[in-house]
């Protein structure tokens, strides 16, 4: 089978890899229906994060299940299925709290921009849709895999609800999600930060009730204008620089709470949070922890995260499908083998 | 009047100061019905803050409201008044937010412990009860001054609720009152963390479900042999020294939500709390937001703080009071004019 491989700085190939195969007994193939290509992927194309030797990479999916190892009882051969970015057994302590990021049997993926995947704790990992889904529910179904479920853990970790004013820094597809989850969650108000038309769109469909084009100082001064001068209730920060994590800080109210998804790249001055009774929580998803809920919200068709999606590429041109997220032509390009 | 006066380490003085006035409209003046020593007090006297020049100390009080200024409605000459350790409006766009200690026009105090204070934004700082109280509620109502306001701030913050297994890290008058509060707000389980007996049986009085006498690493070894190895659900970090905040993020599980409310006197890793999942909120107590409900729950006789009180003094032995909890020799001092 075909696979995307990183070398190094803006260098990914397609190119033929071993056929994944079942090592353990709860692990599962898949045949790749879609995959895509993530916003901390970008971090290893653009040099930013070391690549040491060649790695397949990727970590979004969904797919046909191939083959089951023989501990494998919740999905089977033929069944269409979904899972996370990263994999949990469902059943450890810590996924018994709802942290399947943490779990103590989990991990991560890479490799999964290929043809065929192998997924390890199948059962803990994969949920299988009742029978095959409209063609057109893919790219929803694709979003769980990370970005949307990214998403609604910043929006759980913020606390966001009814009546909460709610503030999303970062306008890529987890930002994006992030204002969807915020307004499926009840809150009263909902503004995204965002300076592109065609995000501010996108936004604008996911429910958003307000937009703010300016950065920096001046999209904190607007934020805390339309908030009696004190910030939002809850600040959602899917970017992770220093910079965007000092705006998030800087445009939520004292006594707010930051949900943070951000992969944190500059520290946050946590004494002057506690002056300012704010607070902050989150982390990497924890996918499976909120899969089955928003999987039913996709089928039902009562939200359609694909729409992030705004360039589908076959997967064999996964190379251009980096260049296109790194030079900001596509917010994130959906593969299809 | 008479009060205390700080001049350095180690050094209060009971002396005579002016009598304090209505200096502004919103401003009340209350004689003083008891009054107490803080923790945060001993920084000061063990010569870890600076004191500049002879400063009027104190900030919890309760007392008889004395003169009003003319634009108070809300109390009046007579009434018994709890109040707290900060004042604040009550209608300022961030008091109506609950989180009054960051009151646009609020601030802190220095010299309750004195025969006479001076109450800024007295409509919004102070709550009269209805008539005069039993002479037996007198330290509850104190408590309600700062401590237990402070602990129930930190399970607020922390998200106690039914089903949670909570763990306090701090045995003082602010961690006692947080494993009450933490068993009024329903938490499953309350693992109260002291090495002393007499402060582990208030712990037990206020409703702790364990106690765990280790400290350090062996105090979360503990915790975590309680909590199927992961730690606590929420973990309330009452102290604000470096090795309580470890600790307190040590004995949290992935996932979890760290209440704080101890004095930041040490980082925190914050980017690792990320990896993590664990989250932090907290700062210095809004103690109006809570004061109706707690004053009430008093009033009720179904809550007693008060007991965190193991000594009372007259007010003229101040100096002794700050002694003996310097030394140890007891956990908070009530002083009575």
């Amino acid at each position: 089978m075909h696979g995307a491989v990183i070398y190094g700085k803006g260098d990914v190939r397609f190119e033929e890899r071993d056929d994944p195969t079942i090592s353990e007994p709860t692990d599962a193939v898949i045949r790749t229906v879609a995959a895509c290509v993530c916003g901390s992927d970008l971090w290893r194309y653009r040099g930013i994060a070391e690549v040491k030797k060649p790695t397949p990479i990727g970590h979004e999916y969904v797919g046909i299940v191939e083959q089951v190892g023989e501990a494998v009882t919740s999905v089977e051969v033929g069944d269409f299925v979904v899972g996370g970015f990263t994999y949990s057994d469902n059943t450890c302590p810590v996924c018994r709290k709802g942290a399947h990021a943490n779990c103590q049997n989990g991990g991560g993926y890479d490799g999964c921009q290929a043809e065929k995947i192998r997924i390890p704790q199948a059962d803990g990992t994969l949920l299988a849709t009742p029978g095959q889904p409209d063609e057109d529910l893919v790219p929803s179904l694709l979003a769980l895999s990370d970005v949307m479920c990214t998403g609604w853990h910043a929006a759980v970790s913020g606390g966001v609800g009814p009546g909460k004013t709610v503030a999303v820094v970062g306008d890529g597809a987890v930002g994006l999600s992030a204002v969807l989850a915020s307004v499926q969650l009840g809150a009263e108000r909902v503004i995204a930060m965002s300076r592109h038309a065609d995000r501010q769109k996108i936004a604008r469909d996911f429910g958003a009730t307000d937009i703010v084009a300016e950065r920096g100082d001046e999209g904190v001064a607007k934020i805390r204008e339309m908030t009696e001068g004190i910030g939002a209730d809850v600040v959602l920060e899917c970017v992770g620089t220093e910079d965007a994590r000092s705006q998030a800080v800087a445009a939520l109210r004292p006594g707010g709470m930051m949900g943070v998804v951000g992969v944190p790249h500059g520290g946050i001055d946590i004494e002057q949070m506690f002056w300012d009774n704010k607070g902050i929580h989150g982390g990497v998803a924890p996918v499976r922890a909120y899969l089955e809920q928003l999987l039913a919200m996709v089928l039902e068709r009562r939200i359609t995260p694909g729409e992030v999606f705004d360039l589908e590429l076959p997967l064999s041109e996964v190379a251009e499908a980096y260049a296109a997220m790194d030079e900001r032509r596509a917010t994130k390009v959906l593969l299809r083998p």
